[in-house]
């Protein structure tokens, strides 16, 4: 068993699973945060983050590991697939994949509730709230903690701490005045703002239950996720500037023009969509990334080492995926952190910023693209490709949320098969052979066996030079 | 005349160019720095910042246009090519351009008294030393000033606020808190050290004095520039590690033999290399963007806006030329300062992205591509271009150093003239034609107006759909 003492600094998903995790190898937990406990409070913390979350493959695996997800599957809502709306309000289910795959929707505060809970029957945790980090300093790993309830500062020392705390994180705030420490925040021209259809009069979803609903509008778009109380927690994405835009929907009449024109099928959902416009500001999002994301014996880890966008529904199983790789890690690799740490950073940099590329990615297939029948075409070919070869031939989508291959190799898998799919699309013949039962050994045969072959062969030419060195 | 009140933090190069150029103007100008006025303290500042700089085009004229450049000649020392140095100490000497083009090394802290004696004649421009801001309100354009002699804060107000304090500025710092900010520091792998060659016993230059000698060594390099004093100032631009590395090279015994191998010819011009070696530690080189340069009605410019890695010799330059194209464009857009100010940042951002991107560039080209026989053969391809058609081929480096093109164009322009570079230097009769008096005429007729003819092609077919849109 590990002996050592960490300090954690957030309380949040991230923070906490990581508490759990480090606690079960033996290690003294203190989990530190800015905030007052959310479980007294009551109210979720207005932070400008999502009320919801889609829960997928990679982080179920992390909380099942540590033996989480059977508290937090009884409050999921299961969603098998896109559900579309049209700006008439016409539907139509795109399902995720072949055999029922599903995400789950789950609300931020009673994960974290359940997280902390379990932390609390750990006796090697101990919570510390209202507590910022003001300065941390990486030769004596000691922090400089501000009392926000009661004023005044202490300095608290750990064998390591962990900066957990978010897009926003006071430890990466630190790290990133030392010297060569690559750093950069980069903000999308789109912000959100929530809207709530609440639950029928008999606590019914007023909608399909079981799905992740969107309402693609070209540059923008709205989706919706399910809670388990019957209501639906809406999202529009939607640019700051332009037309239109936040800044141009001015008045009451604009909201209701707006909503009348885009999102027709909502108004009766959500009678006072009006005033939840304006009950808000817009918030913003960002993609964070750095290097290293170690400094002496601290680390950052979560969305303070690598926040993304929201549009692969990826943010939270990333950080959950970063807590359970660094565990694997620390198995393998002996008692040493510091190695072990330095290469979970390098390791785990390439994987995190595929997936901050594809989640980019994803905000125009999903907002745009899904809405362009050449696109739907594309998907089924793509379908009956994973369905003819379900091993080889996996959507993007499929890689990333139903599997636990590298997110970079997702993404290289991905481009390839893409390159393919571009090629297809523009087959003179494709209308004709479409129809045909053998259409997907045809495809294979014409386009991916010969990508194949390409493949072989530059994997060949990249061997003979290191033949030659030797 | 304008009349406002105008504070700017850093007396540096770029802040006070700006207070002479805005007081000019009419406006009053406070200008802080967070060190004592380096004209008493009587050292240069140790800020890990070069000793001295290459002036050019664009700097000159910023400094002409303001008066200040007849002083500054006075002690700049002319360098009209590049000496290179190999390996055995034999010498080759490449002009900058066919009629003396030059570049001028300039004392930073030379300059900087000069330009600080020139704003201390203006009375309307007054100097604030051992004042660091803290924070920047950017509602009220209050900044919190610390006085770091005596101690304690005060609040200063102005109408406009410019952060002209460099790489690390504060003023930038409180903008990076704000939201949908852009903000990256993205460090290189090498570090920098300089030595001094310290002039011969009648105070004459040791080695040819109007040169930018380089030592290219591939993966890293030497460069001197010359003092008007008879010394030059060396700097090593070197991995942080990795084999060899200032990492790797550990004793003094590392150290001569590093020096015997590689800079055989600067052993007898540096007999104290080994403990100018060790006197210091090695600086960084970072590049920084942002964007918006202005929250308010404040704004960065220099450094603080777009620090770039000294490769180009362009950092101090880019700086002064954004001071010249502020008031230009104050000049033309009226007393507006927010309209036109949001401009520049518009317009300026797209060329300090451009020269940032060049600064990285030249760094393979300085330390590597020099000393390889083919690159001297394009380069000299090159020349016998740019003499034959002197208004249309201009290589990258003059574009950037002897004229004032916007940086972007000469980013755009150079990429083409390679991509044609890169066609003629596979020409298989090249040996052949070379030889050729009408070596240029060929060239023209082969690969240049061809690639003009594309040019005008893709120019028509970008019109088509606007032509179509009507």
């Amino acid at each position: 068993m590990e002996n050592k003492h960490v300090g954690i600094f957030g309380a949040g998903l991230v923070g906490t699973l990581l508490g759990l995790y480090l606690a079960k190898r033996g290690n003294k937990v203190d989990i530190f945060d800015r905030r007052a406990d959310l479980r007294l409070t009551g109210v979720p913390p207005k932070t400008g983050r999502s009320i919801n979350l889609a829960l997928s493959m990679r982080g179920i695996e992390a909380l099942k590991e540590i033996g989480a997800y059977h508290e937090v599957e009884k409050v999921a809502v299961s969603m098998q697939g896109r559900m579309m709306h049209d700006p008439e309000g016409r539907l139509s289910f795109q399902p995720y994949g072949p055999n029922g795959e599903s995400i789950y929707s789950v609300s931020r505060t009673a994960l974290n509730e359940t997280l902390m809970n379990m932390a609390d029957k750990d006796p090697r945790i101990k919570f510390h709230f209202n507590r910022r980090c003001l300065e941390l300093d990486f030769n004596t790993t000691n922090a400089t903690l501000l009392d926000t309830e009661q004023g005044g500062t202490e300095t608290y020392h750990a064998d390591w701490i962990f900066g957990a705390d978010g897009a926003f994180s006071s430890v990466r705030t630190s790290m990133v005045k030392t010297d060569r420490f690559d750093y950069s925040q980069t903000f999308i021209e789109h912000g959100y703002k929530e809207f709530t259809i609440t639950p029928g009069d008999n606590g019914e979803w007023r909608m399909f239950k079981n799905a992740l609903h969107i309402w693609p509008r070209g540059h923008f778009m709205m989706i919706a996720l399910p809670n388990p109380d019957g209501s639906f927690t809406c999202t529009l994405f939607f640019p700051f500037e332009g037309l239109p835009s936040f800044q141009s929907i001015e008045t009451r009449k604009d909201v209701e023009e707006f909503f009348l024109f885009y999102f027709r099928d909502l108004i009766k959902l959500i009678p006072d969509f009006v005033d939840q416009y304006f009950a808000s500001q817009p918030s913003s999002l960002v993609t964070i990334s750095c290097f290293p994301w170690m400094r002496g014996n601290s680390m950052v880890i979560g969305d303070a080492a690598h926040a993304i966008v929201p549009f692969f529904g990826q943010g939270m199983n990333c950080g959950f995926e970063d807590v359970r790789i660094l565990s694997q890690m620390l198995d393998q690799g002996g008692s040493d952190w510091h190695t072990v740490l330095n290469e979970f950073q390098y390791v785990r940099k390439v994987d995190t910023d595929a997936i901050a590329q594809l989640a980019l990615d994803n905000f125009v297939e999903m907002r745009d693209k899904v809405a362009n029948p050449s696109f739907l075409l594309r998907k089924q070919i793509e379908a009956r490709l994973h369905r003819y070869a379900p091993e080889i031939w996996i959507p993007t989508y499929s890689m990333v949320t139903f599997n636990h291959m590298p997110y970079s190799e997702a993404q290289d898998r991905g481009a390839w098969q893409n390159a393919i799919l571009d090629e297809v699309m523009l087959d003179e013949e494709l209308n004709e052979i479409l129809t045909l039962e053998d259409f997907e050994a045809i495809v294979w045969e014409k386009y991916v066996a010969p990508a194949f072959e390409e493949l072989d062969n530059i994997a060949e030419e990249m061997e003979v030079p290191r033949e030659r060195g030797r």
